[in-house]
């Protein structure tokens, strides 16, 4: 048992991590585009930092995290999501002394103590941005966009973007009371999550995952939303209308974390059951402030990398396969063999994707292993052709051969691809 | 303080982050060519697969380990180093049962409580490759020769080989008792770490950091080798040679784990002081039974990406710069900064690296920050120019202007590149 992966966790293996090496450069090359830069901060942090970045209140700080004592006696907590982390570091860099906005992204793993089903791994892996040092409204929907535009690109059907405005902390703790008076008379007869929510996160009762049959009728943020509140909400909506990024307005969308302030999304995806968000985000102005910065305004998002594979395997939306072998070299003979590993070495450093065998193996297993490699060309030197400074190419697709000199093989390939 | 960075730690920012980025796709790009593919293992495994694979006996097991209990009592760890954890995986997924070997590379943190300096982070990054499953010199040197080609590749300077054989386990056992006997005069003056390794592991005796002095004239492991290890050898050195790798034989070499067996080697770097090694490998030809696989051999090594960057600054290798942003877009007037916000959206999606200003800054602010994100393009519009449905396009080398239709606006740009 021991010596078998920790519960949760996976190994990405050749045939699958593919697909992540692919979401990976989607996602790279989208921030490239919207100009974010990628931030690495720590696997791990102080305790402190997501207490105070998640929110003491939330179900990951209360139940979830990995926390435990290093050998220095600091408490230290894998990290459970990426957004603490990265203010975190914008604060102790003091990246907010730089004229122009900080735009970062991160992709890595991330850890929470929950439960594994599908989609939901106990390392999980998520792909994030954060932009500092705007309140423009047009920022919230950049950040939108640039989520909706990862699942299209990556050819997801069917994502729509639910988005709502969770106002100020002032406004949201006057509409905490108002719904605990709406939700007192039911109280025991919430699921039993809700029944602790109810005097630490009365706003979580409206996303109920359990029932929302008590949620009708439940008084709504948005109406108790002030005019600079409203404000930049439509001014958000306005310019997602611009872009033609289509969204739903959900009143009851809350967020499980603590630190956002006006605008909060998330996106649901068409054909995987009730458990539909695969990604969501919003703007959080309190919290660089939070961390000891100046107070300067954020927003982000965090998409989860495993629900996007369950969605584009259910969806049936196919990967691009990756480049197949270039070149399978075959020696006959015990002088060729050892010039196989050579001629190995000067194809690969000049640039050519080549394998050859390790195993003695005959010549009939090797052209088998050069099958399953999927290799475009199969090249096979003999002991005579040795000696003429020759070596066979035989096109696998066609079945064409012919005969190269070795000192010209890497070039003959490398134009022909 | 607990809200910065834990100790050991680092936040990879802009600017710093690009040579991690360029390191990666380096060491990606030369996996392909050797045609080795990703391996994702978890970031923690049970203590066990450490214990096992790393050894009881090791500095590492006995004093540097990240171990926790879980929330369900389980002892976990954070990796360590990059091998256990793959060959766990190797057993636990069956990939010994595979026609053809197993070849597999990954990237990623790794974790050691030791006390920080310079290369020497307690969150530390590796490269490494494991190939399983032929006991092929030439695949030994193989692995040799992907570490050094990843370094020439890089540009490092003077980087040099040095090779051992450790030879098998029951030749090592009969040494240790040798080494124990020439050693055992001297005990009481060794180093404190050493004369701990005294019993537990006298073979990392002869590597000591701190005084070499005692191990003059100390019985070399190469002249106890039998038939088989030196023929193995002397066939790794043979390919090393036909691969132009040149090499030096370090008969003191053990390397500070316990699981080689034949080829052991490091690589060493001129110009950055005493603690000289960049990355190492050997051959592990029990390591797979020892986790419950079959009797299938291995061979790999694990490069620390924090060292190389320290040889590269020390030797002023430039990586080179990453590409600067397409265009930088001004609105003036309100009608044309709202067409600028829906107008970048297009642009990135149609492939362009474009960027905007979010904080309603003066055109002479937007001018500057264009110049500072390095933009090979501004584009300015007024309302004018958008009621002719016109942008006004600058290019910020030679200062040529030119007016560009706005539907033509990514074509135009994309086609310059």
């Amino acid at each position: 048992m021991s010596l078998q992966k920790p519960k949760g966790t996976s190994d990405l293996l050749p045939g699958t991590v593919e697909k992540w090496q692919y979401l990976e450069a989607q996602a790279r090359d989208l921030c490239r585009r919207f100009h974010y830069k990628e931030v690495r901060t720590p696997i791990f942090e102080h305790t402190e930092v997501f207490a105070r970045g998640v929110g003491e209140t939330t179900d990951i700080v209360q139940k979830e995290m990995y926390t435990f004592n290093d050998k220095g006696d600091r408490s230290i907590t894998l990290r459970p999501e990426g957004t603490a982390g990265v203010v975190r570091a914008f604060v102790e860099n003091k990246l907010y002394g730089e004229p122009d906005l900080t735009k970062l992204y991160y992709i890595g793993p991330m850890f929470r103590y929950e439960q594994p089903q599908a989609g939901r791994q106990r390392q999980f892996h998520q792909f994030g941005i954060e932009a500092f040092g705007a309140v423009d409204p047009s920022l919230d929907a950049e950040v939108v966009a640039l989520g909706y535009t990862f699942y299209k690109e990556l050819g997801l059907k069917d994502v729509t973007v639910e988005i709502n405005s969770v106002g100020t902390p002032a406004i949201r703790e006057a509409f905490r009371s108002k719904l605990q008076a709406f939700f007192a008379p039911v109280k025991d007869q919430l699921c039993k999550d809700c029944q602790t929510r109810f005097d630490r996160n009365p706003m979580r009762l409206l996303d109920c995952k359990v029932d929302q049959k008590f949620c009708e009728g439940a008084p709504e943020l948005l109406e108790d939303l002030d005019e600079e509140c409203r404000t930049h909400f439509d001014a958000v909506l306005g310019y997602l209308e611009a872009m033609k990024i289509p969204y739903r307005i959900n009143p009851r969308l809350v967020r499980g974390l603590d630190y956002y302030t006006h605008t909060a999304f998330e996106y649901k995806a068409a054909g995987i059951g009730a458990i539909d968000t695969i990604g969501g985000g919003g703007r959080y102005n309190g919290l660089v402030s939070q961390f000891g910065g100046p107070d300067q305004s954020g927003v982000g998002l965090g998409l989860g990398l495993e629900r996007i594979l369950i969605v584009l395997e259910a969806q049936g939306v196919d990967i691009p396969a990756p480049k197949p072998l270039d070149v399978y070299l075959i020696g006959l003979g015990e002088a060729a063999e050892k010039e196989i590993t050579r001629l190995v070495h000067e194809l690969r450093v000049k640039g050519v994707m080549a394998e050859k065998d390790y195993q003695g193996r005959k010549m009939k297993a090797q052209m088998k292993s050069a099958d399953r490699t999927n290799a475009t060309y199969v090249a096979i030197l003999g002991d005579d052709e040795l000696a003429r400074g020759e070596i066979t190419v035989k096109a696998m697709a066609t079945g064409d051969q012919q005969a190269v000199a070795l000192t010209e093989l890497a070039d003959w390939i490398l134009k022909t691809k």
